[in-house]
């Protein structure tokens, strides 16, 4: 189990392309009743299975374990909610910080947010020019809503 | 991903006692909207995190992962609604079949199913004398309904 403590933030201008390599991401979620998520992703030709608590101030457990990718193909096909996310994810490393910049396709095509995982909440962090609005409350900025509302039915 | 096909009665009498070693198992759901399960389960002193499919004719997919007990522990503790499930699994084998006689604890005391997994739904197999009335499409006695709607609440 891991910790995950992130911000997330709207992206502005280019200034952030060709400072990383892109991976082909594609995920769905399991639809559930409260907010823990239940999700399925391929990263590359990678398969993962990872279930969320729900998220108290930027904080939230992450249990994930990689898993066979067809077994990955078969439950996005079969088992998770429509539509799917499609996103190229590019990482952007600056000093310290991984910025992991997703730039979304299909139905959420136009939405381009950018996540640093922190250590600890309260750390200060320096914003490269390209962070635009910061939307870390914003919950249908959360990836298991923009697989229900997707970006473009805003 | 395996496909199970499993048939599930009540059990009558004592007569399958002694004929298989208990194991003790101790497992939870994470709710979902539709009839997927997410169950996290302790067996003895493994994990596992198990996704199934819905159920069409006694058939459905079943996507089962090792775990760390840790993690599978957290998630029961966390994320798996109440109650969870408690109960001790013999294995009795006879013939070809292997029967899993859950005998329930907790909130589920009382009630004592058997399964038996099959190869192909139209199999037929010899039903031994301490086998009841058939309950495989009574969806009460499936385990993730248990851990709504438990045994002793009917």
């Amino acid at each position: 189990m891991a910790k995950e403590i992130e911000r997330k933030f709207l992206v502005k201008g280019d200034g952030w392309r060709n400072m990383g390599v892109g991976g082909v991401y594609r995920q769905g979620y399991i639809s559930t009743q409260k907010a823990v998520t239940v999700r399925v992703r391929i990263a590359n030709d990678r398969g993962y299975l990872t279930i969320k608590s729900p998220s108290v101030n930027c904080s939230r457990s992450e249990f994930e374990y990689e898993i066979p990718l067809a077994d990955a193909q078969e439950m996005l096909d079969t088992l998770c909610d429509r539509p799917l996310i499609e996103k190229v994810r590019y990482k952007v490393k600056l000093g310290d910080l991984t910025w992991e910049i997703d730039e979304f396709d299909g139905d959420n095509k136009g939405l381009i947010v950018a996540e640093v995982e922190l250590s600890d909440v309260n750390q200060q962090i320096e914003l490269p020019e390209w962070i635009g609005e910061e939307v870390s409350h914003e919950s249908r900025y959360f990836n298991s809503n923009l697989a229900r509302f997707p970006f473009s039915k805003w």
